[in-house]
Parts: C-alpha cells; structure tokens; sequence
C-alpha cells in the first residue's frame, strides 16, 4: 500500500497553477458552506515521515482556506497540565467544534509509531494499541466528525536526501531526531509496521490517504483534492459511513431482577448512623491527605432514580474533602458549546488532575438512560455508547484514576411518597418538575435500562455499586464507605 | 481596623448550635433562590493570617450550603500554563459564573503581602499594586460580581500558639513557611502593612470584613452570617455599589478628525504591492520562528468599517506563520457561557501561552464600538470600558505579550460599493446582512466611537494603527510590516 506512494509523482509548475486557482476557490466556497451551516467538523489527521512536508502541508490548507475556521494542533511532549491527566484529554481539548476544521499534526500516531520503533512496546502491544485507536476513531465518525488521515510518505531515496537537507541547515538541524534517523536506518524493516498500521486502522468511514510527499506541488494537490472531495460530500448532506450494523446484544434475560431484588429494607438507626458515617468520613478524608494521593485522582459518578437521594449523599462525601481539592459536577442539559460536540467532550472537560475528584452529579451514563428511554438519541447511538463509556472510563484508570459508580435505587412508592413531600414544602429547591411525574411513568423502562447499563459497564476497574436507597441512612454510610474502601485498596 | 479582631472574640457551645442550624438552613435557601434565578455570581475571597483557619472556614461554607454549585480555588505556586500567562489569566479561568458561588482561597492578596515582607517590592511599587488591585477589583463588582473579603486575623499570641500547634504536628508542619515566620517575627511591623492593605483594598463595593480567628465557632457564625446578609440583598434585587459617577470624560473637541484626515487616496499598484508583501511576510516569518519569540508571545487585534478588508487582511498575516504557532479567533455574539461572566472573560480564555499567537478578528473593543453605538450596554459600562481595556492590555504586555491593534477604514462610499458588489456574487460568504445596512446608517456615529476609543486606548505598550484601507494592497502591506517593525523592536 505504500509502493504507489514512492514512484516520484510531480505535478509540473504550470499545471499546478492552474489547478491551484481552481482548488482554492472550491475549497474556499466548501468551507464557508460547512461554517455557515454548522456541518462537520472536519478533522484532517496529516502523519507520515520527517523530511515529507506535514507541516508545509497543514500550512498550505490554512492559506488556501480562511484560516480564521481552521486551528492547526501540534502535539509534542506533553505540557504539565496535560500529563496530569489521561492521554486523550489533549485530544479531546483540541477537537473542532460543528463548522469548523480541525487540524491534528501527528496526534496519537506519533506515540504509536515511535514507542514500536524504540521498542517500547511488544508486537501484541503494538496491536492492542491499534484496536484502541480504531475503536476511538469509530467513535469520533459516529459522532459526525468527518475524519480525514493523510499519511505522507517518501521513498527511501527520498527521505534519506531531505533528512540531509534538513540536517545541513542550522534553521532545521534540530528537526531531525535520533528517532527519524533510526527510521531511515531501517527503513525496510519499518515499512512493514508502517504499513501494518494503516492497515489495521484504515476503518471503512476514516481510511488512510497515503500521499507521497517529495514533490510539494503534488502533494499539496492531491491532499487539497480529497479535502475538496470529502466537504463536498459533507455538504451533500452525506454522513459518514456508519459502523457495520449489529443487532443489538439483547439484554441479559430477567437482568432487571439485578434492581428489583436488592433489598431495599435495609436500614440504619440514627445513632449508628452518626456513629458509621464519622468513622468512614474520617477515613475518606485521611486518605485524601495522604501523598501518595497527589499520584492518583478520583472520579466519583452519581445515578439514580428521581429523588433518590444522590444531592445528599454527595454532601456527606463532599463534607469528608478538603473543598481546594474537589470539583463538583452538576450535569444538566449541554450548552451549545458542548451541543457541537461528541457526547463524551463535555465530561473530558472536567476530568481532574492527578491529586484532584471530581464528584459528577449525573454523569455521561445519561446516553444510556434518560436518552435511551426518552428515545433522545437513536438506537445505534446508545447501543455504541456503552463500548465508548467502557474506553473512556479504562483511559482514565490508565491514567490512575480510581472510578467509583453509584446507582441509588428506591422503590416507586418512596419515590411517590417523596414527591409528595416536597410539593407540599415552601422551598423551590424542592420543585418538582413535569420531567420528573414523566420519567415515573416509565419506570418499567428505567429499570430494564439501568439493569443493561450495570450488565455493560460494571468491569473490574471500574465497578458499579447498586446503593439501597429507601433509607437515607443506610445508603449514605454505604457510599462513603464504599469509596474510602476502594480508595484505600488502590493506595495500599 | 486588626484590633478589633484581637481582643478573644468567642461564640458558646450552645449558641453556636442554635444559631448553626438557623444559619445553615438560610444560607442553603439564599443559596438555591440565586442559583435558580442565575444572579450574583457571589465571590469569596478568603485571607489572612496563616492557622487563622482559612481553609477551615472554606469547609464549612461548602458544607453548611450546597457544595454542587460552589467551586473553591487555591491558587499555590504558579502551574506552567499559567506561568505561561499573565498573572491575571488564573483568577480569569476559576471566576464563578452568574448563579454560582466561587471561593477564592488568598488570591491576589497572597502575592501582594508576600512580596512586601520579602522586601521585593519598595513602598511605592506596594502602593502601586494596591491601586492596581482596586481597579481589578471595581471591574469585577462593576460586572456584577458580589465580592466578598474576609480577612481571618489573630493576635500575636494566638497566632504565636496556633503556629506552634502546627509545627508540633508531622502532619500540619509543611503548613508553616519562612514567610509566617516572619511574619510573626515582626508583627508589630507588619500589622501596619496589613493594615494599609486592608485600607486601601477597602472600596465601597467591595469592602473588607475582618475576622478574628481564634475560636471556629466565632469564625465560622461571623463570616457565614455575612454571606447570608450578602445574598439576601442579592436575592432582594440589590445591585452591587456602582463606582462614584463620574459624568463622562468629553470626546476631545474635533477628534473625528482622526478618521476623517486619513489619506484614503494612498495606493499599491499589483507589482509593488506582491514584492513589498512578500519581503514583509518573510521578515515576520523570521521573526515568529526566532528562539528569543519563544519567550514571548503575540497579540493583534483587528476592528474595522463593516467590508473594511479585515478577514483578507487577517489572510496575509497568516500566511506568513507557521499553523501550529497561531490561533485565529473570530468574535461574534457571546455564548451562554460568555454571557455569564464579565465581558473580558472571553478574551482572557485565548490569551496565548508564550510562544503563541492569537489574532482576534474583531475584538474586546465591541464594547466601546458597537455595544456603544448601538445601545447595548449602558453609559457608565461602556465608559469605565476604556480603563478596563487598557489595564487588560498592560497586563497582557508585562507578561510579555507584543499588542498590534488595527482599525480598517474605508469611506462610505466605497462601504457602498463593496456592499453592492457582495450583494451581486452567489458566495454565501459574502452575504450582507441587515446589521451591515444599519450600521451604515450610524456612519457618524461610529466615526465618534473609534476617534473616542483611539485617543482613550492607544497607549504606549499597546498602540493602535489606522489603515487606510480604501486599497486593499496598501492596506495588506501597511499592516504586516507594522506587525514586523514592532515585533523586532520588541525581540531585539
């Protein structure tokens, strides 16, 4: 797949600039339709060899098309801020919103390439690290991004002169690293993964465009064309192609028994109450102080049913923390800001840094079930979402993370018994919404969902704990206690 | 104004009960109300004396209300993005929108006591941070921030035993730095310092309360019942103080001249005009890429007649960078997220690092210009707006930002025929819209606004540049070789 890009294609002076003009101006015309209409984004992935013009290309994009809708990312070392957190959060901070372009120099291929060349990582490491990024890359498609990954090639020959060149110059001495001249070293050996990574993550709706890239004009063509070719469709009203369609697994037989047979009589009397929330508190909050804490983070996700609870229980883990070291996450609907971005976005947004939590009231399980109940997204969308939430919440364990998920569940007649009480109380903060006497109609439809999402997503880093509800009591000690358990399992 | 506070305030056992859970319940009510209604936001900001208990009094303001709609910050030693960053640009990111309470731990006070008793600063630069700081902090209520500061003071005895406690614990000791020490040392010479702080920090719309902090309960009823006074009159519709009305400083007589003298006749033909763009582009180029740029950073801000040439003005600068190095920002209506905070928070969020650039295509000066003529914000807004902008861009520059800002002017006439000839292309891009129609008509208008916010906010560190952009070559070329000959006078 790589030969056809090592034959030495020109485009000749004259016909470039002719081709030129008429590219610009389509591309131009493209863009601003895409801007004005919101479509998109557009996200242009340019990776490939040292010496082959990534970063004259990415410039030739910004001068051919209105720069002011483009951002052009590069991602070297990571900046503190971003080491600090898992390695998808520059990512995610960078991608495009609707409308606009989105260029990545390198992005994760860098990482995978070198860590294989430098032998970091075995050839059964190599490949889990490319399902990874097909699986990411699905996801950003299925989000409707348009997702384009050029790969710039040279021939040996090629490649071997412009390392010289560059190496000749002061100006651009410093662009050659020891790592490119192993490349070029073994170039033959090299091919092979290369290739292999292409290969593997050529997905149907992000294939790889491999472009040779020795000669400036024919390259910055035929990048510009499929550019051209690819905006066009976007503004035919094409969407990307969507993931081979599965039927959906169906749901564990009789999983809902999961919800309805916790025991939701359990209880604790107020003495034992006080007496167990301080111990557990108390630990919670030693554990927090400890130093080896500053190397971890803690993600703490809240669900249940309306009226569940889940605001006081917060504050009985809140009260345990120093208020410098935590964020709270109150999720309710997105803004537009986060409205022109995948599901997931506005939750990376608020991922804390190592030594920090971020305690999520409601979090990004909302696509598997008031989305998925309320018929808000489409049935292939919140059937993927659990596989993406399952990547998502593994990429922030990698990163040391410990994720602890919270589902309180009470039974319908408390749930009534609440409401009741706080319609008749004078606080708005207590107002019951419409939403709320709607979602109670469909508690047959919460429950299969909520038995679905702890069958999908329960996994051994990050395992749900069901919460019995129906006693404030019980279930605060039970969540308190849960965390600094876990918290202390990871810190021993 | 200390000794109030040194005299062994102390709040009973008993009291302390009763009066918690009338507090609390308020507090928590007061809370909710301004949250649902979005007003405020409210800002603590908490200081003082080191084992006052500051970080104390933050925990129990988060448990006494709803910790999901407060954000407490700390703000230590610099992180590398923010050190990268005006000082400023911190306190920016953590501000609490409308609805939300944000505690801020020491903030900008921190720095301020510090650099006195480290005797890095003399009186006079003390002074001049103080008076710095009462502007920044007549902005913030200006924009309807309700800021509250506590100062949690001690005696020298108490402070003496509360050091000593704090030191006889492995656990507390990291607390006690050099600087409490001596500031303990000397007391006596400090509490003068502080005092003048506190004095001159103190403006009517953000007055200081100090606090003793000796007994918790004391502390902890005393600041809490100060919130609870704080957003009751928020909630009552109060508006924060506005600044002593001023009437406004008068347009210097005849200053449109500025803009009418202009010689919009000045001409490039094509060949002059691709050979001077070219040499200007080159030496930019060389300039952005030099090691010594790395150091510092680039801003330009471009205003201008409506079909003035911005966007292809802003083309040719980009041209001549690398798309890894710049960020293009298009300014148009606010977010809902904007919206919720102080109109120079937008802008503070693309403030580049060092070595970064931002061109912002349209910028903060919409305030002065169309918020001003068009009606958009009131009189006093608009006018203390001049003051803002320029502390805003000096903070910009002492960090170590280069600010290029431009104003494109056109005469009506050719307005006219660059609005009919958009009119007649198929482009979507070139749409004209009913705003351009009616900014037309207020043609004198804005002449008055951009002659008044040249002369109130060209300064030294930030100059504005009027283009003469009737021809778009001489306009291209002028603007390029500006950023150039100033960008190389800042480097060398």
């Amino acid at each position: 797949m790589l030969e056809s890009a090592e034959v030495g294609h020109k485009v000749a002076k004259a016909t470039y600039a002719r081709e030129e003009t008429k590219l610009r101006e389509a591309l131009l015309n493209a863009q601003y339709e895409i801007a004005e209409a919101g479509r998109g984004p557009i996200l242009v992935l340019i990776s490939g060899l040292e010496g082959g013009g990534r970063g004259e290309t990415a410039n030739k994009l910004n001068e051919w098309m209105d720069p002011r809708f483009i951002r052009t990312s590069a991602f070297g070392p990571g900046a503190p801020e971003e080491e600090a957190r898992p390695l998808a959060w520059r990512y995610w901070r960078a991608l495009p919103p609707r409308g606009r372009i989105g260029i990545f120099m390198n992005a994760w291929y860098r990482q995978l390439v070198n860590a294989h060349v430098r032998h970091e990582v075995t050839d059964m490491q190599f490949d889990a690290r490319l399902q990874e990024v097909r699986q990411y890359e699905q996801m950003l498609t299925d989000e409707g991004i348009v997702l384009l990954k050029f790969w710039v090639h040279l021939s040996r020959p090629a490649q071997k002169q412009r390392l010289h060149e560059l190496e000749s110059s002061r100006k651009t001495r410093w662009r050659v690293t020891a790592i490119d001249k192993a490349a070029l070293k073994h170039y033959n050996k090299f091919h092979d993964k290369w290739e292999q990574m292409l290969r593997e993550t050529s997905i149907a709706s992000a294939p790889w465009y491999v472009v040779e890239g020795a000669d400036p004009n024919y390259r910055n063509l035929t990048v510009g064309k499929i550019l051209l070719e690819a905006m066009g469709k976007v503004n035919a009203g094409a969407k990307p192609a969507p993931r081979a369609v599965v039927a959906p697994p169906p749901s564990v037989i009789g999983n809902v028994a999961l919800i309805r047979r916790l025991d939701l009589t359990q209880k604790l009397d107020d003495d034992r109450y006080e007496r167990e929330l301080a111990k557990w508190q108390a630990r919670l909050a030693e554990l927090t102080q400890r130093k080896r804490f500053q190397e971890r983070s803690l993600v703490l996700a809240f669900e249940g049913s309306d009226a569940a609870g889940k605001g006081g229980a917060i504050r009985r883990v809140a009260t345990s923390l120093d208020a410098r070291q935590y964020v709270i996450v109150p999720v309710a609907s997105p803004s537009q800001e986060e409205l022109a971005q995948p599901f997931l976005w506005r939750f990376w947004r608020q991922i804390p840094a190592r030594g920090g939590i971020a305690i999520f009231d409601r979090t990004w399980y909302g696509r598997v079930l008031v989305e998925r109940v309320e018929g808000y997204c489409s049935v292939p969308d919140w059937m993927r979402a659990y596989d993406e939430i399952n990547q998502f919440e593994e990429q922030l364990v990698r990163a040391g993370a410990i994720v602890c998920k919270f589902w309180l569940q009470i039974s319908k007649a408390e749930q009534l018994k609440r409401f009741e009480a706080r319609q008749k109380t004078a606080y708005k903060r207590f107002k019951i919404t419409r939403d709320d006497w709607r979602n109670r109609k469909k508690w047959a439809g919460y429950e299969q969902a909520v038995a679905d999402m702890v069958d999908r997503t329960s996994t051994e880093l990050a395992p749900w704990t069901l919460v019995e509800a129906e006693d404030k009591n019980f279930a605060r000690v039970k969540i308190v206690k849960t965390i600094a358990t876990q918290l202390e399992r990871a810190l021993d």
